[in-house]
């Protein structure tokens, strides 16, 4: 087994593409929770209960941990996650990017220290900058392929040789880097037509959609553009639309609704339902 | 003041070119510090008061911290310089790259926490991720452009339309991303050609230039290449080679011979010496 097997058959088992991310930012936080040493980790772990019969995977990522020096408390929310909800794969979402060396450190901070099931990393330097993660047999290596963000398009829509560059690494990546078969890429939901562009270039490789949900991406759109013949395919990534659905006590309930809502959002566009 | 005055002012008073990486490795530290509950931080101490007045910044990599969960030992590493030695910049190596939301969490962890004066940002994402790390007045955004690696053609030397891809990153920086003048590029000394070419494109922006030392790039050549007609304009950094220049108790005064003969031997290398 490894992260894309554990992957497609969360999305059987559950019938969901959803991947509920973990962006926990103290200033949105119930005030029940305000002042307490944990509270990232409580309200992660509220979070995670409340929706993980609904999730295919669970995406904590690093940036606001470690700014609130809460380190301690991402190693002890992916653990918690692994012995509570063993059937959720967790995408520690980093982005990484360094050479050969540097790179072996962060593999061993996301995939040994955290414990992550997989890591996002940049392609920007190349293929001896993604190695050391690919050397984690069973880990997912998921590659920044065409973010969601407007800027998105400086670098990544530019022409190169009669193609975008988020197509090329498409192709570099389903071609070359994806021998141990765990590759995945990163599409953002606000781009439905490069979506599809992207899913013809690399066969049933799983594409992370992040953009639904907060950022306004378009359900209908990015399913009929990304999912596999099979109704398979993504993780369609919702975090704050998910996480600061209620302000009050009750916000891991109203977290339950907003992810149920948006699962079955997801469920009623796609083409096949696996059983 | 700010970043790149900081680092021009320490050119000219420490007569120094020489960016002194900090990449803590435990496996090569030397014997009378195993097993000590803060040995990174000695370690790191201990190069940096031993280099202080031959380099003209230091950069510590933040993976070799995180990957040993020694966040608080990196924090109170850049305290340290910061008032053992307050003329020498600190770049924190992290290479981040996020959009708008995250990329906030990551300048808070770089400039907040860490109290880095720069940090090194991935642009793959473009303009809408660096912008969060350009809103710190006065702290410097070192971007990726031609990294020293052999995979960093794989997407950087791609042809878009009549150039290389890290040459419109280059063209991007210096005419639309540097407003505030906190702007440096990353490029790889393994390629003085290419050096060249992107000093021709963004003026005296200052260039942080890994791959000298260990990584085996030509100092002569990186210097001919990336000077500016004053003798300044690079930062070139060597980690390894110094760090490691002893395995044994003198493993300090070991690094400050191999970081005199580096910065003598870049220094004999430039076109002109500032008074």
């Amino acid at each position: 087994m490894g992260f894309v097997a554990d992957l497609r058959a969360a999305w059987r088992e559950r019938d969901s593409l959803l991947c509920v991310g973990l962006d926990p930012d103290p200033a949105r936080f119930p005030a029940a929770l305000a002042g307490r040493p944990q509270a990232i980790l409580e309200f992660c772990c509220a979070i995670v209960d409340a929706t993980a019969d609904l999730a295919c995977a669970f995406k904590p990522q690093i940036a606001y941990f470690a700014a609130q020096r809460a380190e301690d408390q991402l190693e002890a929310l992916i653990d918690y996650i692994h012995v509570r909800h063993p059937g959720v794969p967790v995408i520690l979402d980093a982005k990484r990017g360094d050479i050969g060396s540097t790179a072996g450190q962060y593999a061993e901070e996301a995939f040994a220290r955290y414990r992550a099931d997989a890591v996002t990393v940049n392609p920007y330097m190349g293929r001896d900058s993604v190695e050391p993660y690919l050397a984690w047999d069973g880990k997912g290596v998921i590659l920044l392929c065409r973010t969601s963000n407007p800027g998105g398009a400086d670098l990544q829509g530019l022409d190169v040789g009669g193609e975008k560059l988020y197509e090329r690494l498409a192709r570099l990546v389903a071609t070359q880097w994806n021998g141990g078969g765990n590759c995945a890429l990163v599409v953002g939901a606000t781009f439905p037509a490069e979506i599809a562009r992207v899913r013809a270039l690399v066969g049933d490789m799983p594409l992370l959609v992040p953009g639904i949900g907060a950022q306004g991406g378009d359900v209908a759109a990015t399913v009929a553009a990304g999912q596999t013949t099979d109704g398979l395919g993504l993780a369609l990534n919702s975090s704050r639309a998910i996480l600061y659905a209620g302000a009050d006590e009750d916000f891991a309930a109203a977290a339950r609704r907003a992810a149920l809502t948006t699962r079955d959002a997801i469920n009623a566009c796609r083409a096949a339902r696996a059983g």
